[in-house]
């Protein structure tokens, strides 16, 4: 980056003063393996607002927020652009897992799809991929954006990184495109069509994927813009949506996410301390498969899908209608047979009139990974909301993101089974559909994609 | 509200045991003044999450967060729905304003208007906003709403409040549909054509709106739901729009907000501490207004539009030819002639090259209140983003909304100047417009507007 003085001001990074003071808490929140964490303030939003951990280390991080940002006498002595405890939330760019896949699902975020733009092929895809991990790199650190000729939009000024992700894949076309064919694996064949699939072709697929996550929702669009700016005339965006989930803080329930048909929501996820969480969920460094496609270990398939809700149907139901839609309680996601959120559904148990307390059709059941040879997929969506349609419904539901080691053991059987036999089918519609190849992270001085591109 | 056994578990009030303990810092955030302010915790999420206020402060609201919420053992002992801090805060629905006008703005915003179906009149529109007060209250309690024959749709649950606020107006088309127009003030005639609008009818004016904010989506979700369901068969939505600031402890910054073109956005704000504030802002309690006007005092006018930015132009500006275009500093807000945000413009100063330093046709020239014969507004604004429009820009920027006594004396002025003489208007484009009086808040047992529709 040329040093440009007159636009010191500009620079939202935390004051570097600050980073030597001794009694602050930080952490890396991601990616403890990496060689170098990024060298900024890194404080776990989560212990941070209490929504998990104990009161004891919840006032240990409080206390050295307030030392950080607010120094004696009464006034705020902070930086213009010193940002707030959830502002200083960081995660590393740099490790052997990208960003944004592990990571507590944020607030905020979007989700976009590029295509090369005529006559853009490898080389110019390598230096889009470049120029995207610079400035992913920049902007997870709480740093402008440095885009030649142009200069940061500003719109993340004052706020820090916020716990700002970003994402990138490879979708199907893009091997075509770039003359990589022969680099494409398997596992990124076309999803099948589901019996109930509307899907929009406009909003599906695409040669590039990028999801952007932050807890804050200007830092989010920042992001956003920047990366559309690096793009310039190498890809054009080819559909975007936009995404939510609750903000930290709202809620001190150990967070299983609640989306808008008012449910628990990922109940099931496979959890990092799983024996089989690796295998299940990223490719083996050195798998079976062809040398050709080695460029993928470490990596992960992302299934986006938008699945609208047809809420007005939905809340029409009564609650006890809504619970066997499920299977599970909608108060605190246990099932229904019993217990707590994190107890298993007990699929056997009869009611008084002899039928299967959890229906045969219940959501909870036709998904339960033992119901699918074990398939698992780690889902981490966001809620979308673009206001009503032109039938006066609303549009409204969830953006479905899920992570797999090999979609068609994940995503696929799973749902093929709901797409038969689920009772929430008539409550929920998919209305695009795109299949990612999502490389490992990258390490100091490469750029996402690098092994694929340039070996 | 009728007893529910069965439903106990949907209940997301703070647990009431809590709030018997004397170690917590309670505050009501707004309407210092009611009565009987709601009986539950209120927590500023300014003191908790440091962004104003002494370190001291801040240490003894955390502390008392941590022990509300956590307790001992490493354990978290919460209930179910014990919401975190964030969401804990709550605002007074109750006192002399309604709530969202002098509330510090949320994370968060859903606009709406409705216009009563034919054949609904003045009963019907009374018992709307009766069932919509009752809802309001309870939501902003961090109570589940309890619309007859329904249930609440559990999208709140866990989060509490979340200084959830719904605020109330009357457009000018309602007073006819209600048989109500010799009610109806000169103040809420309708706003003047400007010459650079591109008013979208379908997206502007409405017989009733309902504005709505919150800090957590998902409650500001549940809040729109439950209204448009209070709606039911009385009124429909004649539009929607979503919008979003700033998270809580993003910054650190004594915040003015930063909007989509990156600009700190607000400066000249009145203050609620300066002498003509409430005149300026709020209709009189006994005006000279004819008796017939009288519901309006302590009232205010809104106005809202959706202010569409050109991002693809804007950014392709340089930093110095946007500064020049708004007359302050992108950085800090500072005005071109120097010191800090809130410094006064100095509007003679020339530069070397004899102009004035701060532009003829710059933004804070024009808008100036000393500039517009002391005209002024509040401006609450949310900033927008629905994705990208069909032609490929961003389809993003401002839902402004202001608060005025008189528009014709706040918004209309500045804008007529604005309209004719502003640099920033080739960057902008107004796609919707609305006026709407808002009546007082309303006293603990009434309603809101029932000064009109029962007197």
């Amino acid at each position: 980056m040329a040093h440009r003085p007159d636009r010191a001001h500009l620079r939202h990074r935390p004051d570097h003063r600050q980073q030597d003071r001794q009694d602050r808490l930080t952490r890396v929140t991601e990616n403890p393996s990496a060689p170098n964490p990024v060298p900024h303030v890194e404080i776990s939003r989560r212990s941070l607002l209490g929504t998990v951990g104990a009161a004891g280390a919840t006032g240990i991080a409080l206390g050295a927020v307030g030392g950080a940002l607010v120094t004696g006498g009464g006034e705020p002595a902070v930086s213009d652009s010193a940002p707030g405890a959830l502002g200083a939330t960081g995660v590393a760019f740099h490790g052997d897992r990208q960003a944004g896949i592990l990571t507590p699902v944020q607030a905020k975020g979007h989700l976009l799809a590029f295509d090369l733009v005529p006559g853009a092929g490898r080389r110019e895809a390598a230096a889009l991929l470049r120029r995207w991990s610079a400035t992913a790199g920049r902007l997870m650190a709480g740093e402008p954006s440095d885009t030649a000729g142009g200069h940061d939009t500003g719109i993340a000024l004052d706020a820090g990184p916020s716990s700002l992700t970003v994402t990138f894949g490879f979708g199907h076309s893009f091997f075509d495109r770039t003359g990589l064919a022969d680099r494409r694996p398997a596992q990124l064949k076309a999803l099948p069509e589901f019996s109930a699939d509307r899907i929009d072709k406009a909003r599906s697929n695409g040669d590039l994927w990028v999801q952007i996550g932050a807890d804050d929702a200007l830092v989010a669009f920042h992001a956003l813009r920047a990366l559309q700016q690096d793009a310039a005339e190498a890809a054009r965006v080819r559909w975007q949506m936009n995404g939510f989930n609750r903000s930290p803080g709202a809620t001190a329930r150990p967070m299983t996410a609640r989306n808008l048909m008012g449910q628990v929501d990922g109940t099931k996820n496979p959890k990092p301390s799983d024996a089989d969480f690796d295998q299940r969920i990223f490719v083996p460094d050195a798998g079976p498969g062809p040398a050709a496609h080695a460029w993928m270990g470490g990596g992960s398939y992302a299934v986006v899908r938008r699945i609208r809700m047809m809420l007005d149907d939905w809340e029409k139901l009564g609650l006890d209608h809504q619970e066997r839609v499920i299977g599970r309680r909608k108060s605190d996601g246990a099932p229904l047979t019993g217990g707590t959120e994190t107890t298993e559904p007990n699929l056997t148990t009869l009611g008084p009139d002899g039928r299967p307390v959890i229906p045969a059709n219940a959501h909870a059941r036709i998904s339960a990974p033992e119901q699918n040879g074990g398939a698992a997929m780690l889902r981490r969506p966001f809620s979308y909301h673009d206001g009503i349609d032109v039938d006066g419904t609303p549009d409204a539901g969830l953006l479905f993101v899920c992570w797999q080691a090999d979609p068609q053991h994940g995503f696929v059987p799973v749902q093929r089974k709901l797409d038969r036999g689920d009772a929430l089918s008539a409550f929920i519609r998919h209305e695009s559909s795109g299949l990612y190849a999502v490389p490992r992270g990258p390490r100091h001085g490469e750029y996402v994609g690098q092994r694929l591109l340039e070996s």
